[in-house]
C-alpha cells in the first residue's frame, strides 16, 4: 500500500494488480474444465494471431540488431515459426498436466468430530520479472492460469514488441476473466521497486534473471519472493570414481549447455586419483574446448594453453560459458568443506562406487538437488517429469529446485464440524 | 553480506549468526537420537536452573511493575513453579512427536533410470522476533532443534532477564553444538533490521508480535519471512442456521479468549433471519459483557448502551478485547464480498444447515482455515493434533494456518544414476 501521490506510470502498474487481484478471486473458484478451456483459447489464439506476433518481433529484432546485441542474444529473441508452434505446443502440454488444485493434501479427523482437510488452493497473484526471452512471457502466464493464479508480467525492453503481442493475443480470448494476465508494458526500470511493494494486491514475486535484477528485488520486495538465481554446480569426483563415467558425465554437465544454471563450473577432484584423473580429464576438457581455472596441483599435473591459476573468486563464480574451476580436494570430507563454504546450494553430483560415501555426501550437502553418479543437467522440471516448470528455485521455501504446478499452489485448511466449541 | 564497518552490536550480531550458520551444518547431519537427547537434557536442565530462572525473571517483573506495565502485561511475563514446569512439559512433548526429518516426501524412477527422491530436510538457521512471554523463548528453540535448525532468538526487552536465564541454562546442555541456540541480548530496537539482512546467515525470519513489529521486518528484510500476523476472524449467520448452535459458537469464539488472533472481531448476519437473530444474539453477547458495534440494521433491531455505531475501520480492525463488529449482509454473496473485502485471510466460518451453501463458502473464502459449524478458536497446532506449533501463519507461501514440526522443513531432491548424462 502506498500513500504517497503516484506518477501515472506508477498508478498504471497499480491499476494492472488491482485488476489482477479481482481476476483471481474469480479464477480461485472455477473449476478445472473452465480453467483448462482458457489454454485451449490460447493456443488458438496465438496460431490466428501469428502474423501480429512475427512484425512486433520483427520490430524487437531490428533494435536489438542496430544496438549492436551479440548474435547469441538476438537469436535468443526471436519468435520464428518453429518457436511459436513450440510455445503453442506447451500451452497445449499444461492443459493436458494434471490439475493440483482441490487436491485434497492430507485429511484428519479430531476426537471432537471435527474434521479438517488441507486442500491445494491457488496462490493469488503472481509477479513474474523476467528477462529477454520472450517464451518465457507465454509459459508463465500459462502455468499460473492452469492453477487458478493470476500473473502480473514484467518483461525486459529488449523483447517488449513480442511481449506485447503475445499479451494482446491472450487477452482477446473471451474465456480469460479480465485482468487475469497483465502486463506491464512501460520498461522503466523504477517500476520493479515499486511493483515490488504493492504488497495488498500481490501475494508472490518470482524474479528469473541476472543478480543485478534478483538483488533488486530482494532489496526491495515487501513481497514474498522466491528466487531463481545462479547454479555453480559441481561434480566431485572421489577416489573409488569409474572414471570412464566420470569423464562422460563432466562432459556433459559442462559442455551440452553451458549458458544454463544446472550446468557445472567447479569440478573437485580427489587428492587420491588425481595423479591419474586430472591429466586425464584435462585433456578431455582440452579437447572439448573449456578453459581450465586449475589450483596449484592442478597446474603440476596438467599443462596447457587453456590452463589458466584459480583465484578465490573462480570456486563461486557462475561462468555460463566454456570455462571450468578445478580443484584438487582431500577426500570427500575435502569436498564437503569446499561446498559448505562455495556451493550455491543449486545441483552438485558425486561420481563413485562407494555407496557409504556417496550416502553420506547425499545426505550432508545442502543443495536442492544432489546426485550420485549422474549429470547436473538433470535439474530441469521437464527432466523431473514435471511436464512444465516456471523455473528453479534456489530458496529453501515453499519451492526448492524445479517448480512446477504444485509449488504454484497454496493450500488452506477446510474443517467441517456439528457445533463444536474449544473448551 | 554487509559490506559497511559495523558498530559493536552489529558485530556481535553477526558473530551470533555466523556461529549459529556453523551449527545448523552439524545439526543437519544428526540422527533424530541425538536430536531428541539434546531435547531430553534441555529439560532436565531448565528443573536444575530453575532457581536461576525465577531470580531473572523476578527482576524482569520488578522492572515491569516499576515502570506501570498493565497487571495483565506483568502475569505474561510471570515465570510460575507451574508455568516452568509447563514449559519442561512442552519439551518432553516435542521430543516424544514423530520425526519429519528424512521423510520421503515422495519418489519417483525417470524413463532413463534415474531415481529422484524428495527428502524432507532442515531449513537451516531461523530467526525468530517475538515479543514479551518468555515461554515461546524455549518452545521456539525447542521446535527448531527437534527439526535440525539452528535459532537466532531476540525476544522483547520486558523478558530480557529471563530470556538470558533461560537461554543460558539451554546452553549449558553439553549435547548441543555451540550456536545451536543464539540469544541477542542487546534489545535496541535499531538490530531488528540488521539482523534482517543477513541473508548469508539466515535462512528463515519469524516475526511474532504487534503491527509495528512485523512492518518493520516486512519492511526491512532481505530473508524470506513469515508472518505471525494479525487476525481479523469472523462467523457468517447463514439464513438456514441452526440459531442455538450459532449463539454457542459466537460466544465461544468472542468470549472464551477475546486476547488471541483466532478469536472473531466480526459477526455477519444474514438479511433473511436479522429479524430474529440479531435481538437473540444481542441479547448474549450483552449478557457476557461484549461491546457491539452495528450497522444501521442491527442497531435497528438491538438497543443497549453496549451497542455503537460501527464505522468502515471496525470491519478490519482487530480488536483482542470484548468487542464485536456486527453486520447485516445479503446472503452467502453479501458475506463473500464482505470477507473478499475486509478478511485478512486468518480463519472464518458460516453457520447453516444447507450444505450447498457451506460448500461454496468453504471453496469461495480465501483464509488458511475455513469453517462450517465449528469455532474458529479450533485454528491451533494443539488444537489440530500437531503437538505444538511454532504459530499461526498468516502468509500463503511455505506455511499457511498452524504451523507445525513439517513446516519447519524444507526438502532437497536426491537422485541415484548409473552414469546417465543429458541427450
Amino acid at each position: 500500500m502506498t500513500a504517497k501521490k503516484l506518477n501515472p506510470a506508477e498508478q498504471q502498474v497499480r491499476d494492472l494488480c488491482a485488476e489482477a487481484r479481482v481476476a483471481a478471486r474469480t479464477l480461485a473458484t472455477l473449476p478445472t474444465a473452465r480453467l483448462d478451456g482458457m489454454l485451449d483459447e490460447i493456443a488458438a489464439q496465438l496460431e490466428k494471431e501469428a502474423p501480429a506476433i512475427f512484425a512486433a518481433n520483427a520490430k524487437d529484432i531490428a533494435v536489438a540488431e542496430e544496438s549492436g546485441l551479440a548474435k547469441a542474444m538476438v537469436d535468443r529473441l526471436r519468435i520464428t515459426e518453429k518457436s511459436l508452434a513450440a510455445m503453442v505446443a506447451g500451452v497445449r502440454q499444461v492443459r493436458a498436466l494434471p490439475q493440483p488444485l482441490g487436491q485434497k493434501i492430507t485429511e484428519w479427523t479430531r476426537p471432537n468430530g471435527i474434521a479438517i482437510s488441507k486442500i491445494r488452493v491457488p496462490i493469488g497473484v503472481i509477479a513474474i520479472i523476467f528477462e529477454s526471452r520472450p517464451n518465457v512471457t507465454i509459459d508463465a502466464a500459462v502455468l499460473c492460469l492452469k492453477t487458478g493464479n493470476a500473473t502480473v508480467l514484467r518483461g525486459g525492453k529488449e523483447a517488449i514488441h513480442s511481449n506485447r503481442a503475445l499479451i494482446a493475443a491472450l487477452q482477446k480470448c473471451a474465456s480469460l476473466p479480465r485482468g487475469a494476465v497483465q502486463l506491464i508494458g512501460d520498461t522503466d526500470r523504477a517500476l520493479v521497486p515499486f511493483l515490488c511493494k504493492q504488497s495488498d494486491l500481490i501475494d508472490l514475486i518470482i524474479p528469473r534473471g541476472g543478480h543485478s535484477l534478483i538483488e533488486t528485488v530482494v532489496a526491495e520486495s515487501r513481497i514474498p519472493v522466491i528466487k531463481h538465481a545462479h547454479g555453480v554446480c559441481s561434480v566431485f569426483v572421489h577416489a573409488q570414481a569409474d572414471f570412464g563415467m566420470a569423464e562422460k558425465v563432466i562432459l556433459n554437465a559442462k559442455v551440452q549447455r553451458p549458458g544454463v544454471c544446472n550446468a557445472i563450473e567447479t569440478l573437485l577432484i580427489d587428492r587420491a586419483i588425481a595423479d591419474k584423473f586430472v591429466p586425464q580429464i584435462a585433456a578431455a576438457l582440452t579437447k572439448a574446448g573449456v578453459e581450465i581455472r586449475g589450483d596449484e596441483t592442478v597446474r603440476k599435473l596438467a599443462k596447457g594453453d587453456n590452463i589458466h591459476a584459480a583465484t578465490e573468486a573462480d570456486w563461486t563464480t557462475e561462468y555460463l560459458d566454456l570455462i571450468l574451476a578445478v580443484r584438487v580436494v582431500d577426500g570427500l570430507d575435502g569436498a564437503l568443506e569446499h561446498l559448505a563454504a562455495n556451493s550455491s546450494h543449486h545441483s552438485d553430483s558425486i561420481i563413485t562406487e562407494d555407496a557409504t560415501v556417496a550416502e553420506r555426501y547425499l545426505n550432508e550437502v545442502d543443495s536442492a538437488t544432489v546426485y550420485w553418479n549422474a549429470s547436473t543437467r538433470f535439474t530441469d522440471g521437464g527432466e523431473f517429469g514435471f511436464g512444465a516448470e516456471i523455473g528453479i528455485s534456489t530458496d529453501k521455501l515453499h519451492a526448492r529446485g524445479p517448480m512446477g504446478l504444485d509449488e504454484l499452489t497454496s493450500y488452506k485448511y477446510v474443517i467441517r464440524g456439528n457445533g463444536q466449541v474449544r473448551a
